[in-house]
């Protein structure tokens, strides 16, 4: 697997195009579009709200419903969510003029919305945004990353990875683009993620490599605990790296979920550590925990506690906010036998070990904690499973953005 | 049922008294303690963090164990909590000294703490604060104020409330003290509560009373989502009031819980309003849920949501994060037929039916939102069952606060 430069147009045979059509931002592009030059398979994850958006039903039928897919259409700035029946003719409208400019069946065209709720989209411009985009899709990287900031809301900076890897002689390319801040406990501006490959693989295990993967991916991610009603990751496959087509379990199967997994972690990485008025990504890895599942909650449950967030902006070596929000989590251990400690790349300093703290230099302490990124690393001493989450500290810009997102 | 004023010296027979210890806090009272003339029926209720401070330990334990109890002794600053063994030993430590200094048994004195985790107690400065106490208890409202400010950490108003009612011709007082936010879902500077009441009950009963109560009352108050190592409600009955001892759940037994209600939901609230950095009550009364559980929990997910709160905070009137929140609670329901609207004492207002926003102002909206005291009211349009939740907003000196919590 080699980790190169490139988003959802690193793979053969993608195009991407993004234009300013004036939806709610003015003067920023805030319309993107990705096409594929020839139906690709289809896969798609979205929230558990039971308030879902409306482009989340289009897509779920969409990406159930039919064999391929061909393009994706995204706005930022209205959620087109809570609009009811208009907001459903709205995506059916969208794909039409897809249909219309491209000559794409509308039943082959995917939409993504973020933004505010409860706002009608201005179905004209989003027309004129299509017709804008047309011509000037292009496979290059720079048109992949031009969409990759058009679906920017509270985002600082744009989401992209990719990666190759070989299949039987061929070439094939994993990239993508996301926005916002997680999966489960998205930011309110929502988790999109788009994701493309050439490679050739049965919609099946299309689906099933994304499903398993956003688990330990964009599932890990929060930034405050909410879950959008838009929030949803699309994988498209086209199969024009020419390999044989991916329809079991073996090892080449492997080597792309490995090649998904590297994407998903890196663009959820990103997300975390551009979460709104974030001043550093927070990570927790916990290690020998009794079981998988426990080892998520834990983790978890470490990066959503809004204490231990202020903590980490603070740069204040507060373990005991850590272990409460180990213990609050619901699952069952020995406060006494875990270990706690901090680590970056200042170094790496063990705080918490036989129910207390250990005599750690506060100053040592808060050295590690003043880097861009600052991992807890949580040792349950139990069993052998483990993992990861990614948060952000808690700051007074946090507060700021989410006081006055509408006004 | 009359309200009166007071707190943990109302009901008669309970004497308290605070000192500046120096325990952590210079120049200010940071020791509290309360006692009972003769022995009282005990109840408590306490934290469900995994992590467990000593003094809780201590406390479920004699709570447990032991039919009465007379004193209860209160430090703010040092929590007690991740101290080991020798932890354990200061509790044992101040019950002695209390043993010491006012003849009462080592095993009828509970202890609770509250401050930051991992540090242990100054012992002797323990020990000269009870010896400074004992001369100075009283019976006064003012030495119940007094002990109400001495165990404040980041409160910035003591809390207190008190009723009397009649049983049997002999009036009866409740009376409590509290500091910090929420049971289930604290702040770590920890929600300690203090009642007491001259009623004569079985301590089966006041346990009883005591449990059931919390659930609608401190359990339904949110911070910050994140549950303290030292959540403690203690409940003393001495008996003086004179009448016939409860012993069952007639009519008597249900004036009592009635008083006690109305002082646990004064409490709660008082301590949602004081949350920290807060500048709003923010109320969520859920109605016409299909379980009482469900209204519970619907109810607890909107006051929990930071976004939510950071919206109380800009007086924004979003309600589609309001949505939001209840849509990711866990709880099925219809978002087309539920109703929202904001409440407080300028006015009322619906903001959304039938899947959408009402045409609203949202002139009236932020008028409405702009009070100290601000209600969300979800008709979920499904059953009888309801409840209610206290929050706060999330402000930037919630950050301030907890960015340097330690320093």
């Amino acid at each position: 697997m080699e980790i190169i430069t490139g988003g959802i147009t690193a793979a053969k045979g993608f195009q991407a195009a993004a234009t300013a059509a004036g939806i709610k931002y003015q003067n920023r592009m805030d319309m993107a579009m990705i096409v594929s030059q020839v139906p690709a398979a289809s896969a798609g994850t979205f929230t558990t709200n039971v308030v879902q958006a409306a482009p989340v039903k289009w897509d779920r039928k969409l990406v159930t419903e039919e064999s391929h897919a061909r393009a994706v259409v995204v706005n930022a700035g209205i959620a087109n969510a809570c609009t009811g029946a208009e907001g459903m003719e709205y995506c059916q409208k969208t794909a039409e003029a897809v249909e219309h400019t491209l000559k794409i069946p509308a039943n082959q065209v995917l939409v993504a919305s973020t933004g505010v709720i409860g706002m009608q989209l201005p179905m004209e411009k989003l027309t004129l945004g299509i017709e804008a985009m047309a011509p000037q899709l292009e496979d290059s990287l720079e048109s992949g990353h031009q969409a990759a900031c058009a679906i920017m809301t509270t985002d600082t900076k744009a989401k992209e990875a990719a990666v190759t890897f070989q299949v039987e002689g061929k070439t094939v390319t994993v990239g993508g683009m996301c926005k916002g801040s997680g999966m489960i406990h998205p930011n309110m501006c929502t988790m999109l993620g788009f994701l493309t490959t050439d490679l050739a693989i049965s919609k099946e295990l299309l689906q099933e490599a994304l499903r398993e993967d956003i688990i330990d991916t964009y599932n890990m991610v929060s930034v405050d605990g909410d879950t959008s009603t838009n929030d949803t990751v699309l994988l498209l496959a086209n199969g024009m790296a020419g390999n044989p087509e991916i329809i079991q379990k073996d090892e080449n199967y492997r080597k792309f979920t490995e090649a998904l997994h590297y994407v998903n972690t890196a663009l959820a990485k990103m997300m975390a550590g551009d979460g709104e008025g974030a001043t550093a990504l927070f990570e927790t890895r916990v290690i020998h925990a009794d079981s998988k599942e426990h080892a998520r909650t834990l983790a978890k449950s470490v990066i959503c506690s809004s204490l231990t967030k202020a903590a980490i902006f603070g740069h204040d070596a507060n373990w005991g906010r850590i272990l409460c929000a180990l213990g609050y989590s619901g699952v069952k251990f020995d406060p006494e036998a875990i270990e706690l400690f901090f680590q970056s790349k200042s170094g790496r300093i063990q705080i918490y070990k036989d129910g207390t703290a250990t005599d750690y230099s506060e100053e040592e302490a808060t050295r590690i904690l003043s880097e861009p990124e600052v991992t807890v690393l949580v040792d349950m001493k139990m069993g052998d499973a483990k993992a990861v989450a990614w948060g952000c500290d808690l700051t007074y810009d946090y507060v700021k953005i989410n006081a006055d997102y509408r006004s």
